[in-house]
């Protein structure tokens, strides 16, 4: 099984470090196809960062899910989710969806912690676009600086180790998500530090895209996710013009 | 005053008929800048090519916005809305946020009434988006062929029409909203056919910048909308990377 | 145009505050009638004293709201509301309503703040009633003493700032509605103490008004805000009789 | 034990059915003091009329409680009940809030049948307002003419037995409500010939508030019902007068 | 009339103090008929305890029921409660749900107040089980050692109260209800020293299960709680099985 | 890895059946160790059934789980997972829960059909229990006759396949989710005659504990979850016993 892990902030190191993660945690026999944005910022933290990025996320996939099984939007708030589960034929899905859906069955309210206050509105325009704000205990974004997006998640682990912990006193979250791709991996390393279970986003949207494509369901011919009928669009890659060409 | 009015959607036709109700809308010494998407769908229906449109939303506001008081993102389920709000200056306002407000006041429950099938899903997401459920009776979809964007609320006033009657007594619609840039203007002509109030998205949301410019209201320096820090970003047009700069 | 200002509240001075801050909020060529009530309660707070209110609403429209173009409820939490938008051919707005709606373009969740505790719950039963908590972030009301009703916005001000900081820091408020026509004329005077915009509650009562009448729409004849049949109704004015019997 | 059925609307003949089948659902021991309102409309069914009500249900209550050990607000929507509930010192209870909370034992969600389309919006904001809405599977109101508001039951029995029928196949109701003063009686009539439990509004409000009676809570000294400080008010009832100036 | 409290808890102290202060709520006439437990904990806490209850709730009452007029599920969260619905011709209410509604009426949001932390979730349950989180403010848990569940109350009286009064003003409690058969009688005692009112759940049960009886309403043949088809069933009691299979 | 499949449903032939759509569901190297309950119905239909399966789902997990690396309640409403995650250190995940999260990545809302209209108030619950009320478009169940629970897959799969075609016109689904134990392998034989994806809840189970394996969170040791204090439990076999013993 192939998947493409479409990550539309445009930081190398930070796709690096997600393909990594996600490697370990995929089956056997399952290969990551990792690719970074080329328009963007290096990384997402508002709206209108995500507005650019949406378009992004679609320009990747166009150009690279071709003989992938599944694709994953590898930002975590999902930029562009939508838009790619109605133009491609395999399944995708994103970081945040899965994330969430995956904490959903650790516990009755999950919390997300990040690592940039900028985040928190962004993130829960995303828990409400997946209309499970009835599932969130809270969102809680450290704030304090650091220095390299690649290297954030070290940077501030101690620091997320304590906001997590007192994220369950406070908050009474159940089940923690670290949102966002730079701190993929932080999930394994601290989760004995922490009272509650931990949702590494990576490692879960693999494993939901795997889940996906292991289930084989079909893709919509009716209603919301169905391909639509052809567009000319102008103004995008020749790829993504096709995509929406549907030749 | 003088108001923008960006269209992500390409189709100048479009535009001008909007401006052209935005002209007869607006307050006497309301001048309406009405500008039109270069990248994307002719008439945005679905959310990948809204993903494309909010961007360019971005882009048209980031070009034109210099010098106007307010602007209005003028598609129907408002791409780009939120980024916009924290990018510019100026109060910003998405045609489906004005007419689901002014909606609120003419009845409990509100319907949108839209002349085709594949904005359905679109059109539901901006109703999520805004938080505003609790007051939505229907979204209805006419499901019928058109020759013309450009001419689209002539071809179909009839059977418009006959929807909203039907929207009123089966879906229990108190207000009903015609949705889409292209039905601009359509309202007017058609009110006394429909046993309730109709909103006409344009004339709404010209009414609503003009307000936000007399509240005079300041822009926020914290919390969801504030301007956040200056942020590179690459591949987009000098004027949209400097205003994620701060120049 | 001719708006109808129709203070339930029984304080003269209450209605001369607040038809100074609408004629400076208004168009030009906006004009204002403001009325007081007769019966009720100097300022009204309580459940039991907006019962008392929402009859002297429909009295005040009835006896003056002929000749104007539209009508305020100038009391915050809309007592007599629905009533007055089943009874009049002109539209009605709240302060409440308006102030709330005109909140939801400014932020994603709003506060409302006022100066007295007693209102807590009766403004709460007007967020509910307008179907909007999912857009509140919370009511807060100031604790302190104050000698004269119509003087309690420059009484209080400085401790209502104080509270609208507050309230952004802890409550996460995005946007904060001055709640209370006493308050009228505030959020322009303090606007730049607080970190997210405010809403003056007459003011924005006053440009929804003319939005509503520039809009136009038909009064319904059918569904919820539908003049009803004529029906006999007995110890009320006059006026209000002949609006229920439809002379 | 001495309950007070207040009847804000200004038919004897219907006050007197309501007490007919109080008497006979309450427990021995209880005495109905019935009395009915002066003001307003012979039978409430617009908010316009409820507004009236709402004060009038006060004044019935300020001159009649005193020596009565709870109160009813015995018109179905509860005009007046919040402010019922703040002014006086005895248990106050709704028609419409005691059969909602009944029928919540006896299925999971309730439809509220009635006799007129008038009273659909004003019943719909009684559910919104009691927060009841997630028990509520439908408002169904019978478009059929009557001659008499005191017969109005006799007359239509078979139609409503029908409808009641039909809600059940068509909006899933489990349990129904028949709602409005004039129906009182009716339930305990035609229960054999609906397939789910009917309740009768003035029979559960009698046995709410004998069962408020004997659990004895005190009365609020804090938050939403305590009793206000003393207020002065102009133009109402020398009773009522009292009751806001606490002497 | 004959009310059976069927207690699943296996603690026969409990069960006596409960039917103690049923007997003081219920009116004249009405017999307390108390049932204990066999399978399961002494006091129930936890889900998983509430499953192992659940079942024994219908055996006690599969048992016990004949020659009753109601039933009442003696253990606050109500296990087991829609199947004995279900299962039995008389009424059922359980304590949480009788408790819950009855709080309604006396404010707009109760709290729920309980004596031991990991009754916490299992409570939380039973609020979204109701459908009633919309009047939820607070579920709160003491946090402290005792020495016997059939003392609860006695040991932890002072601590409770302050508890009570902590929520009132910390989360904006209108009302409390005091949660689980040990502190039946607690309300009573302690209600001058909490500011607003309390529900004693056993109490409120009584009365609600009397209310049920006096308002006869038919049981379902259609929709939710209807008795279905007979249905083989084994290793369970005979009394049990019988009830399945209809016998 | 070995998952242990615990059908509360006493009809070894449906486990079969479950079991043998878990094996070509489940991962190379994946084992499932598929019992049955002694107690109980031969199929769970009702609140009742679910409450007796609710412990037997307890007792087969206490017996049997030792060895498994996690566990399925395999029943569709999930009798007993609550309980079960509590209770055990492995992780447990249910039929409903797996498919309805499956069905949030595959559409914005999904239906859930059934073969026995018994089915439908305790599904609607299990909804509800999951706090997903927001994703649910429907449920529908078949009401036809059927002669043998072990083979109503194959007798009843023309009718379902209408009816799953009916509910995407009618109801709007985006998802369907076939229901219950008896229905497994369903989804993939029929796959081609819906035009939206179907969920197999079976298959989706297997996928999701396999993915809660491999994320490896740990179990929590604060909140929901967590595994609570010993205690001493009648009644119940050994094997149970001593997991609430903690022995």
């Amino acid at each position: 099984m192939k998947l493409l892990l479409a990550n539309p902030n445009t930081t190398q190191a930070v796709t690096d470090r997600m393909a990594e993660v996600a490697r370990v945690a995929a089956s056997r026999g399952t290969e990551i196809v990792a690719v970074t944005g080329q328009v963007g910022a290096p990384y997402i933290a508002t709206r209108a960062e995500a507005a650019v990025a949406a378009r992004e996320t679609m320009e990747l996939m166009a150009n690279h899910a071709p003989g992938c099984d599944a694709a994953i939007v590898a930002a975590f708030a999902d930029p562009g989710l939508g838009g790619a589960k109605e133009l491609l034929d395999i399944q995708v899905v994103g970081l945040a969806e899965a994330a969430m859906l995956m904490a959903c069955m650790l516990g009755r309210r999950f919390s997300i912690v990040t690592f940039a206050t900028a985040r928190g509105p962004w993130y829960r325009e995303a828990v409400e676009y997946h209309l499970l704000t009835s599932r969130l205990a809270s969102i809680r974004c450290l704030d304090a600086p650091f220095q390299d997006i690649a290297h954030v998640r070290a940077e501030l682990e101690a620091l997320l180790v304590q906001l997590c912990v007192r994220v369950v006193r406070e908050d009474e979250a159940d089940v923690i998500i670290l949102g966002g791709g730079p701190l993929a991996g932080l999930a394994g390393r601290v989760k004995h530090l922490v009272p509650v279970p931990l949702v590494d986003c990576v490692a879960a949207a693999v494993r939901q895209a795997e889940a996906l494509v292991a289930l084989a369901p079909r893709k919509a011919s009716e209603r919301t996710f169905r391909r639509r009928a052809a567009k000319p669009i102008t103004g995008v890659s020749p790829a993504l013009a096709r995509l929406f060409g549907r030749e």
